[in-house]
């Protein structure tokens, strides 16, 4: 049985999106009922001045709190050496650094080109390197890596020759994102298989945004491709601001409904997640829950492919190399 | 370049489902709105008694107006040798005979079991053969094929059994439909292979419900295993009555916007496609509309794999024999 890690990304890239700020003690919570459902991978919040996200003006907290999970693999984002130095002081396991491959996106987003960003990540690497923190993951995610709403088209040809950078500037993971709910599943296929032949066992894991509804096809077809470690986040949070009613990231419970259906092993227990969506409701009260299972309930012959198996300690290091 | 034909279910499946009764002149303002988007297969009524369905008590009339399309290729659905005979009068080019694959589910909908609405199809076939109407396809549509909400688990080898005795009744096709939105894509896959080393060419079309959020992921597992034809529902038309927010068919649109993406030659514009969910907002202001597309717009780079190209009459056959 293929096991997929589900990589629970709403205190991220969820919260980072919503006008509304989340109360630390949320996030705990949140943090808590993901993990009692089984979720042992989190990216719980990213490293950035408080003044442009004040959503993640917690950080430091809110990633002490998740390692008090032992069996859990905690992931921040970091965008800049600045970023990179306080999430490597945190503790936690794994960096994720975007790299944009669309120029209009990235300077938009971080003021730097993409081979700005590259070098960046270099240095990011180089960092953890000099503070002897070797067991650190350095990811890089490539950002908008099928299509941007600023300059359409991205080339494939572009997303290789920034892979290809970014694996010489040291990165342990390439990460592919459709940020912008572009990708159809046809591109997820031709575009994983050329990454793969530059990143080869590098490239894992892969981020899907239900903008365009393809979220749960794109997934499919991502581990059709090998992938096994996905993104998404409970109830779809982090649609965009501007574009009421359109739905954000992948939603967790139905890509778990999906896998678990289908025989892969999450380890997540789906009913548990589900109710989990009630935290969400009562800390974020004006804010849309997205998710299809949620509101259908669950088949009266669902049979996941196993029960939640809380993992144990020893079993930490096997986890956080997968 | 692969041809996939989406057939619009809503005008049956869609608007049956609803409380709402469409006006009749409403139901042609779509049809002719479907029309000029490109969609070339329609299911335009049931034919069953009005005081059951009063929603398809203009059957015939409506029947009547699609027809004047000739490129036009038109289902009905018909669940028992009287409403066949009805189909059969009205012109109609093919006819859909609902067979539950689940007993309790068969029953509790056409009152039969699953063998006896097979010997009903074997009658509707050999009236339509007395009445000389041989170029009158018929379909069995493989019902609640995936799973059952009254029964659970939907064995295969019961779906198995149940279509040898549909093909030795007489029908033309077969036809995949998980009414229930129970079915995840590794079982699409390995249904639609087990059906298909029994019915062969005869089967060639599916029907899915987006419920849990699986319909674009099961149709992109139907188009991988050599599916050509996928019912769909304008808006995702058709969701439970009983469960308010509760997504119905696979949304048309939504479809489109992946087929065509990915290089699949639909025939459909997509953008006048979207535009024709006006038409369902003015008719059912009441009624809740699915779909992604529609809301977060097309890609920037949205490049359909051709445009809607209008089929000319000599093209009629045809697109009737695919």
């Amino acid at each position: 049985m293929t096991t997929i890690t589900i990589n629970e990304v709403g205190m991220r890239d969820g919260l980072q999106s919503l006008q509304a700020i989340m109360p630390t003690a949320a996030k705990y919570e949140w943090i808590d009922a993901a993990y009692a459902a089984g979720v042992r991978h989190m990216e719980v919040a990213s490293f950035v001045p408080a003044k442009l996200l004040p959503q993640m003006a917690d950080a430091k907290k809110v990633v002490a709190h998740a390692l008090s999970y032992p069996e859990l693999v905690v992931t921040v984002l970091a965008p800049n050496l600045r970023g990179c130095l306080d999430a490597l002081e945190s503790g936690a396991h794994r960096i994720i650094a975007p790299v944009s491959v669309s120029a209009a996106h990235s300077l938009a987003n971080v003021r730097r080109t993409p081979l700005e960003m590259v070098a960046e990540l270099a240095r990011m690497c180089r960092l953890r390197d000099e503070m002897g923190l070797l067991s650190v993951k350095v990811i890089a995610g490539m950002s908008v890596a099928f299509g941007c709403t600023l300059q359409g088209d991205v080339p494939l040809a572009d997303l290789c020759e920034i892979t290809r950078h970014v694996l010489d500037a040291g990165c342990d993971q390439v990460s592919l994102a459709d940020s912008t709910g572009y990708a159809n599943p046809s591109q997820v296929a031709t575009t994983l298989q050329a990454v793969r032949a530059i990143a080869g066992e590098r490239l894992r894991s892969a981020h899907f945004h239900d903008t365009r509804g393809l979220a749960l096809a794109n997934s499919l077809v991502a581990v059709q491709q090998g992938i096994t470690e996905l993104d998404a986040s409970l109830a779809g949070l982090g649609g965009c601001p501007f574009a009421p009613g359109v739905s954000g990231n992948t939603v967790t419970e139905d890509l778990v409904f999906m896998l678990n259906s289908m025989g892969f092993n999450t380890g997540i227990d789906l009913a548990a997640l589900i109710a989990s969506r009630d935290l969400l409701s009562a800390a974020l009260p004006d804010e849309q829950l997205f998710g299809c299972i949620a509101r259908a309930g669950l088949p009266l012959n669902y049979k996941p492919a196993v029960e939640c198996q809380p993992l144990q300690i020893g079993q930490i290091e096997g986890i956080r190399n997968v």
